[in-house]
């Protein structure tokens, strides 16, 4: 349950403040360009420091590719990666060893296993994340060797500075996937938008996702989201609007595929925060731990991982349509 | 790609109007009783002609179970069903065979594969959901007895009759699951959130998945959505609210699962439709088929199936957290 | 975990005595020419009756193919079939209903399970392996129109007809598959051998597997069993032996793939038979059901049509292998 | 492909002379005490030196335990670990990156991926088993607290010191599962002896598997393989011989099961050796490199992990038969 893919697979593991986090990126083809420098500086921007409002824990986050990758190639092996949690300081949470804050994972991990390493959300963290855009990174520079590229933007947020008070906030973000050709994606339940769906539903504190007009379609009428094809001057055949978001039956029709992801708020407050403790007393805990007032700015890196494993997947997963 | 599921899978096959569509649910536990009259009563709620705006396609659904089944309980063997096709009329679809329509799977299958049953919509058709249906329709009888129970009821629609002129209409589905014990749901790619969305995405039309407040938690501050711990008179754990929607981390929190799913309105309005031919040039259809102008109605069981057989499955892989 | 197969997947289901066993094949390649007679005639040579020493029981096993085969191609959806169970008699059985016969699957099913379908075996019965004739046919025809070819026969068989005295025999059964090329299978734990040997393993009554010159490798020198690499005639690299088995490193190497696959003697003899029964009585079941003296002859396109989807499977992921 | 298993699963990675090989253990229950010497006691067994014949190459194989245990328990989340490669050569490898060695994997890794990383056999060599004894020494512990113990001999084995004038050998190891309750294993695809037999044709150099009386099954009579039922005089069943090999049906019936497993020689001998090179020449390499005359002592661990691998996953999976 800690992999994702069908062909390309992703597999990531690490707790916050473990040893390391990392992931084995398997089934990635073999004879890919990878230029480190670019993936290292595609790791970077989800660092912590980049932006106001995120988390002073600040780790380097230089990558350590241990296999599957030779000479400036991919070997068609997987690609094992680790990257060193450094700047650790486990004892800001010793408050909450015993206690369940809000809005948090400790409650139901403890239920769920009885164990949890609680320091820094052990794997509940969204540490993890980086695991993942580690491998989202060497995905997007093969499917940039096809020509697709993958962008983001933040297009809602209601706050732009950290808000006031020690209050977090969310936000919603745009992922837009340029030169999908047509043909990419299954039907039935290997739909992509349901592997996008539940690749960026699978990113902490992820509350929803739409593609196309999305929920807005809900609201309309037929007649008034028609996707008219035409035939393109370079004898292609397109449509005149999008409202499809790209995807039409679980599968890519060449258009841009668009899709919205919203994030929550922040669920850790630089207030004193309500909490439980394991016997069920309330307890007040003070603000400590490191932590981001707004997570949108580092979490453009991560959906575009994700969206570029997925994408890179069913591309894969289409060689295998004809015989 | 035609198989959902990790411990509990279903695998579904079937065109709309070829001989039979079906479905095999693999992993069910041994032992469970399972009343054929309330799983045939679960799966005509789907049918066609059960309110205005459905189609005028009238199929019996009489739901044939092959294996897994005996003498009421089940085996703990797959269950292989179909569901015949009896009322077919393909000659309707002739005008398609070598037309796109807008908002429809025809050029995307084309495309892909090279060659496309177009009658009825071949595999494309939301016909296909029937074998989810009767593979969730005895999910639910499992869950049943562990006290678990899955509901559902539109919560936005523009229009409750079909709409004039020959148009057609989408709207909004919110599920919720009751009874589901702390615990449920993997971490990482396993969220349960983000299995119910993969499984929500996959059925024909949804644009949009969201839980808890969902899009709304993006607008809101950290502070605003907070659910407080509180301990029961009955000395359990609960929250105060339930912004959250029953998921914390990734796993349930006792509360109710909350989610809400947007379907686009329904693709072939019964109207001349603008198309184009394989060779590129426009035509107009004429408003053939049989066709609903509002699925909303027959939408409720498949959101029913698809929760059930997700919370199935994350109950069964729950017993192995521990040795 | 009645699933078989990655990209190409076979999941079969049906008791012995239940209304029909079948299966789904997904993952098959869009517009592979399938011919129905030549399917009918191959699941033909699995049937009863063809040679002596086969089982009394007569089913015409006519192969219903329920979608994803469509004027006569496949269509790249899953292929649903099933085969009607007509000749039952399920009394015979129901003097096994409360015990064990050594060496069938009666006690472990029943341990497993708390409950069985005991009528001729169940799901235990090698009645499903019909279901993968129909589908390893299917595989066939789409390896022939690659040049890939499987062949069986028998290699070692202590008695050729009938044993006397209602006993039973099992034996040896070589496959060989020409025309693979060069490339086809996964290092680790994707090994084409590997992969094989599951397929092999999975076939009721196999007790052992091996592939080139097997066991017989483990007592010889590697000085004795090296393949030397040659340069053909036609400018490709092969090997003057062939001590391999067509595998190396677990990936094809474009010789013939050789494999042996050992079945033990049918379990049911045409004798009183000791057996035990729930509360650990002794019994002595008399000599009923049908049965067959020796499996071999019905074994041959069961192991075919193994091999069919192991290496289809395999050379569709060989595809992934480059971007 | 380089993931084993359904609810623990064991995915490696890691190139023969790469920084490090490494893998990742998902699915292990929470709270199982882990006991770190021993598992570096297991995983020195494995290693170089220990027996006359086997290679001079001398990693120290500290095993780095990277997440998922936690103060000496296991977290329930994935166990990830490297080793890292310290003794490494490569330029002993320099006459072999244009070469093709008989009975190794270059040929066809070549042929297959358009690149390789030679030195020191890249990914094929069985230096990757290293991740694997790792995995399955947690396994075993995770076992012995159920009183699950497995055990490996050396059956048969032509040479036991290294043969002469650079010569190699294989052989045959025996394994041996004590303690493994009845009904672990599935049925038809699932089973258990065709889930073993995939874990060990997966081990380098394996060229059989057979497990109860396997091949010499095929030459018997059913007369002669049965086992009798009894009841014994602790009140449960059992058979009182086990030519079955404590499977029956693929669910193990609470004997012993037992297997064995045919390796081939070391295909590298201490001797010039034919070759080819990528333009089909005809070279002679000299002696080079590091490796076993013989691999069966260092194999034993490797065979336990295997096994302790499968098992766990269907101790696993059996929890899930039940509601």
């Amino acid at each position: 349950m800690n992999t994702i893919g069908k062909i390309l697979t992703l597999t990531t593991f690490g707790e916050s403040h473990g040893p390391a986090v990392g992931g084995v990126l398997d089934g990635m083809p073999a004879g890919v360009v990878i230029d480190m420098d670019e993936l290292q500086h595609f790791v970077d921007r989800r660092r912590t420091g980049q932006t106001d409002g995120s988390s002073s824990r600040h780790e380097q986050d230089r990558v350590e590719v241990l296999s599957g990758i030779w000479q400036g190639k991919t070997l068609g092996t997987p690609i094992g990666f680790i990257i060193r949690n450094t700047d650790v300081r486990s004892a800001d949470y010793d408050a909450i060893a015993r206690c369940y804050r809000p809005n948090h994972a400790d409650y139901t991990w403890q239920a769920k296993y009885g164990i949890r390493d609680h320091r820094g959300g052990g794997r509940a963290s969204a540490r993890e994340t980086v695991a993942r855009v580690v491998a989202g990174g060497i995905a997007l520079q093969a499917l940039a060797t096809l020509g697709i590229t993958i962008d983001t933007r933040v297009v809602a947020q209601p706050c732009v500075t950290p808000p006031a008070d020690g209050d977090t906030c969310g936000g919603i973000i745009e992922c837009v996937c340029k030169g999908v050709p047509v043909g990419v994606g299954e039907p039935v339940f290997g739909k992509l938008h349901a592997q996008l769906a539940t690749a960026m539903m699978s990113i902490p504190s992820v509350h929803g996702f739409e593609y196309g007009d999305g929920f807005d379609m809900a609201t309309r009428c037929g007649s008034e989201v028609m996707d008219r094809f035409v035939k393109r001057p370079d004898g292609t055949i397109g449509t005149e609007t999008n409202h499809s978001g790209g995807i039409q039956g679980g599968i890519s029709n060449g258009e841009d595929i668009v899709m919205r992801i919203a994030f929550k708020p922040v669920p850790t407050l630089m207030r004193p925060m309500p909490a439980i403790d394991q016997e069920g007393h309330n307890v007040t805990l003070p603000p400590r731990g490191r932590h981001d007032s707004c997570v949108l700015p580092r979490a453009l890196p991560i959906v575009e991982a994700m969206a570029a494993l997925v994408i890179l997947d069913h591309h894969l997963i289409k060689k295998t349509n004809v015989l």
